[in-house]
């Protein structure tokens, strides 16, 4: 997907939202259990219930790795419904990859060719020639780690390189990459106020923020420093949506929770 | 497996090698490609004809996952050959991954208990939390990104955080989490010259070492600087040794790059 198409499609639904389908056996419903695939299916109810509300959906791949073959069959079988039904919701396989340039390429190959997601998120520890293999598919994006939303962003992303912190010195460079217009930047909700200073270095790139809600991060404030012209933010809820209720009822509670935060964005895109 | 259980194998193999099982389609022997499972009937042959020689398989998961179920099908019987045939040796997921805390003891699950590989690789960038849930595994090892061996390596690693490296705070910072004792590090071979700082900073702690032959990287030079009494050094080959032939001979021709690589170890410990 272009950029320009998910652009529209933002446009279209008045939302910025993206679900994150991290699946966890022990967090739903139990009439689930007895399904043949009860990750697929659960994935299925809220797609089905909250499409509408959303322009975008990411798998985070660890959730699907810990039950081994059959949660890989459980991902390959989300894409697939998910490329099928709703072709022009866009797709995030959350993987934090990265390895040098052959075995990047492999990656890159797995999930953006095979598996036909939209885009995946990588680490950029290992620099250029590990993440430039990503940035060499066409019409896919590749989400880079920049100031993520956990306590340990403390320990080596803020700290200071020539007076400039690490995230920064990851932004900046990885500007000059080639192909460099397919990357999106992953940043954390929970530091409202580095958006600012993140837009001055990536004026129009797209973020994903996760961390609103559960995490405790703000979207009025993300939205306040780190909005462009063209949105340019995709705002994850994971938790917060899809374990919305243990019953029977879930895939509706997901889409009330959805459907409160499309109506914040609809507020602030007006 | 515990680290002294390691050190005595090591001991007793007169070898530090690691066999890097990185199986591309494309270059191993067309013969095997009429098999079922070709990866693992590779893998296998690999196995049988080396295990003597060496003391850790490492598989790189990017290149299983590039096979979708498939390759993770092979990716297990691969490890639980390994775990069945020749139990006494250390096997290495290396998948680089790191994530959330909750997010991370996925990941740690399903290499460390459900593969039950001994150790898995991890990227540092989103520091602590996304680390110390992999290093909660009992008699489990960690093996954390420290200097990799790529030309990437150069981008972030090597530059400097009040006037030390990142990849040096990197090693700083990790001896202080929790179960730190668990950590192993990565550090590439084609940079022997930095074994010595890094000796200072992890006096005792193992290093896994990619670099060696197809990358450059010169055996008796990182030897000369990263050994320890306790060897405290996993020397990796991949390509150089598990494509040494195209040919029927292929496992044997693996198994003379091997030998080569252990005599020359067994010379070092003399």
């Amino acid at each position: 997907m272009t950029t320009a198409e998910l652009i529209s499609q933002i446009n279209q639904k008045k939302s910025f939202l993206c679900i994150g389908l991290d699946v966890d056996l022990n967090k739903i419903p139990s009439h689930l259990l007895v399904k043949e695939d009860p990750i697929f299916e659960f994935n299925k109810a809220i797609i089905d219930a909250t499409h509408h509300l959303c322009v975008a959906y990411k798998p985070n791949t660890a959730f699907y790795e810990a039950y081994g073959l059959k949660g890989w069959k459980s991902l390959e079988k989300t894409i697939n419904y998910l490329n099928e039904k709703h072709p022009e919701i866009y797709t995030i396989a959350d993987a934090k990859r990265g390895d040098i340039g052959n075995t990047s390429t492999m990656y890159a190959k797995a999930f953006l060719e095979d598996l036909a997601f939209d885009s995946v998120t990588v680490a950029p520890y290992m620099g250029k020639d590990s993440v430039e293999p990503f940035l060499a598919f066409k019409d896919k994006h590749t989400i880079m780690l920049a100031l993520t939303s956990n306590e340990g962003a403390f320990d080596f992303q803020t700290q200071k390189i020539d007076n400039k912190e690490l995230y920064k010195q990851v932004l900046e460079t990885s500007k000059n990459w080639n192909n460099s217009e397919n990357l999106m930047y992953v940043v954390g909700a929970t530091k409202a106020e580095y958006f600012a200073e993140i837009r001055k270095i990536v004026p129009e790139a797209f973020l994903l923020v996760p961390g609103i809600g559960a995490q405790g991060g703000n979207l009025q404030d993300v939205c306040k420093y780190g909005l462009t012209e063209n949105v340019g933010l995709l705002i994850n809820s994971s938790r917060g949506i899809i374990y919305a209720s243990k019953n029977e009822d879930f895939a509706n509670a997901a889409a009330l929770k959805a459907e409160e935060l499309q109506q914040q964005m609809e507020e602030i895109l007006k």
